[in-house]
């Protein structure tokens, strides 16, 4: 093809994959007692792109170390970008994916964002579905583990200038993970609460899941855990809204002001990253239609009121990673306020739990599973 | 030495420098005409560290590409950093950095920020300056081009866990950039504000430089630039504040309120990078004592009812790419408002850059000055 009739392709094709599987084979670890995020599997998805030509083909490769320019936006200015989701071995055998389509639909929103390029949505899911098919061995024999799926994009152009990259790579690595709760039951997390570190705001990129909202949580965390505390429970505004729970989105299960059993999460304002466990809590729920469901504000003071008026049965973090994730205490203002999470059960917690992972494992038939094979 | 006498050691020391330059030369560019950050030297540094053993010894070896996990928070989290100073060829022949002293406080208050090993400064910029005399022939023969060094510290543990990283990698590039106005005079620039977008806010990482920062910045710049306007006014809060310019400092040269000469630019309460051209100017306009010198708020409305009335002089942005930048006009609300800064002069935006850059190239001796060699 001559040079005047090079087309700039505007998303890479499944179709064109190009399978090199890595010839050698690492053992594949015991599920339980494994590190989140350190073990990965023996293959890769990669995928480059350039302003001037395009998507490359994408290639299904050895994992190995990436070979990159030290000026790479990537690395200067947090050009990047990922997504978090999972492959389960189901009850029947199958391998699934669970809501695939909400990642993708997410991944691209944030490449705009992040001014990468954007790239065909479902062809991304269908080299992510072959990825795991060749790594199918990885996918863990257990309905208590699974294999995390971490698409990652990024920018490569080798220079220092603050501008939309002329290059970019998309990657996926994938690695087991086990049990979130080791002990098989929950384990409730404690809290800080602290106007004093602000996770994202309005005008910023809270909403996306890029590089930079996470790396700057790092210092607030530590600063929890030598108060005592689990995980930062992010606060907004003069009123001490309540946003999210470390890398979680949050919800609170109680009897209102208005005296309603109603189920609340923060609405999608700009500071809140859609999660796909927030996302399905929320339809669970109003199709059982048992509660109110509410996207909606709760500040601090609506809580400790609550609490007073005992009126807070349950709070809980929810995320990919354990799916559901009991809260036990906040530290807030130097107080220690207990949440009766554990004592209500966790009756909505547990339901939502059960629920999901029935999907999930092929216990339960659901159009938001995608079969792997 | 035994593990039982292993130190972890707290610092590298520039005395256990490896020093192993490339053999091979590229040629070095005309400087005028260059691209920023585009053009690298054939060396750089590099340092790497972990949480078991510390630092290890510094090496200068030839530029390379790096070899990196696909796991490490850098790449995922933005767990990075970086730093932007200049190596300037005197009249003399000598060449000097700038104030590096400011640069090295920066970096190791971004490095804690970031939960990236500290180091100590002095050391670090004795590896630098050592890094620029190896490659003194790439420090352009002029006096409106520099070599501009970019420390850079990363996060390279290969985790998907949000944490604190038992690894990382402290590394600087060099790259020859040459005359930031090319006209050889004062290009206006032209400033898009809106409350859209939100570069840094109270309780974020606004006051470091971590590339989280810079990032999440383009997508606004591109909205700028497409509606005809060279950069972003960042604005903050329900008052629209101004904060920064682009990727500088923010200096408003005016009378104020209550009729006094002033020289203004926001106050350092967290969403402002502490420029060290910023804190320069401030020093050189106190000592000079001919206006009020303020680090102060400034919102749009101060400066339109200041335009109304004719009381505007000078506004122009600080930074180490351009020492100083004139503003000619902000969109504002839809409308645009003229700034009468090249009317004025700019006179005190002269003579910062005039000051400034004698102290930089050597016609003027100053503390300020590191002679490298």
């Amino acid at each position: 093809m001559g040079a005047a009739a090079k087309q700039v392709t505007e998303s890479f094709k499944a179709a064109d994959l190009i399978i090199n599987p890595s010839t050698t084979f690492k053992e594949k670890p015991d599920p339980n007692g494994l590190v989140f995020g350190t073990v990965f599997t023996d293959n890769m998805l990669y995928i480059e792109w350039s302003l001037a030509s395009g998507w490359e083909k994408p290639h299904i490769k050895p994992l190995e170390n990436l070979s990159l320019h030290p000026a790479i936006s990537a690395l200067h200015y947090a050009v990047e970008l990922f997504e978090g989701m999972k492959a389960y071995r189901g009850v029947d055998g199958k391998i699934r994916l669970f809501r695939p389509r909400l990642n993708m639909d997410r991944m691209l929103r944030s490449a705009i964002r992040a001014t990468l390029p954007g790239f065909d949505k479902e062809e991304l899911l269908e080299c992510i579905r072959k990825l795991v098919e060749v790594e199918k061995e990885w996918v863990p024999y257990s309905t208590s583990a699974s294999l995390y799926i971490r698409p990652t994009l990024i920018g490569t152009e080798p220079s220092l200038g603050v501008k939309k990259p002329s290059k970019a790579l998309l990657y996926v690595i994938l690695s087991p993970v086990g049990p979130y709760f080791s002990s098989g039951s929950f384990s409730p997390i404690s809290l800080w609460a602290d106007p004093k570190y602000v996770r994202a705001w309005k005008g910023g990129t809270g909403d996306c899941k890029l590089g930079g909202n996470y790396g700057s949580s790092i210092y607030a965390q530590r600063e929890a855990m030598e108060l005592g505390c689990q995980q930062v429970l992010w606060l907004y505004g003069d009123d001490h809204q309540i946003t999210e729970v470390g890398t979680m989105n949050l919800f609170l299960y109680w009897k209102n002001e208005d005296g309603e059993e109603e189920l609340a999460t923060p609405p999608l304002d700009g500071i809140i990253l859609p999660g796909v466990t927030r996302q399905s809590i929320l339809d669970l729920a109003s199709k059982w239609g048992e509660c109110k469901v509410s996207e909606r504000y709760i500040t601090m003071n609506d809580l400790t009121t609550a609490l007073k008026e005992n009126r807070v049965k349950e709070m809980f973090g929810a995320g990919t990673a354990c799916v559901v994730c009991p809260v036990s205490t906040i530290l807030y203002l130097g107080e220690n306020l207990h949440i009766p999470t554990m004592e209500n059960g966790p009756q909505i917690a547990t339901r939502f739990l059960n629920k999901l992972t029935d999907i999930q494992y092929g216990r339960e038939d659901s159009e938001w599973t995608v079969v792997v094979s």
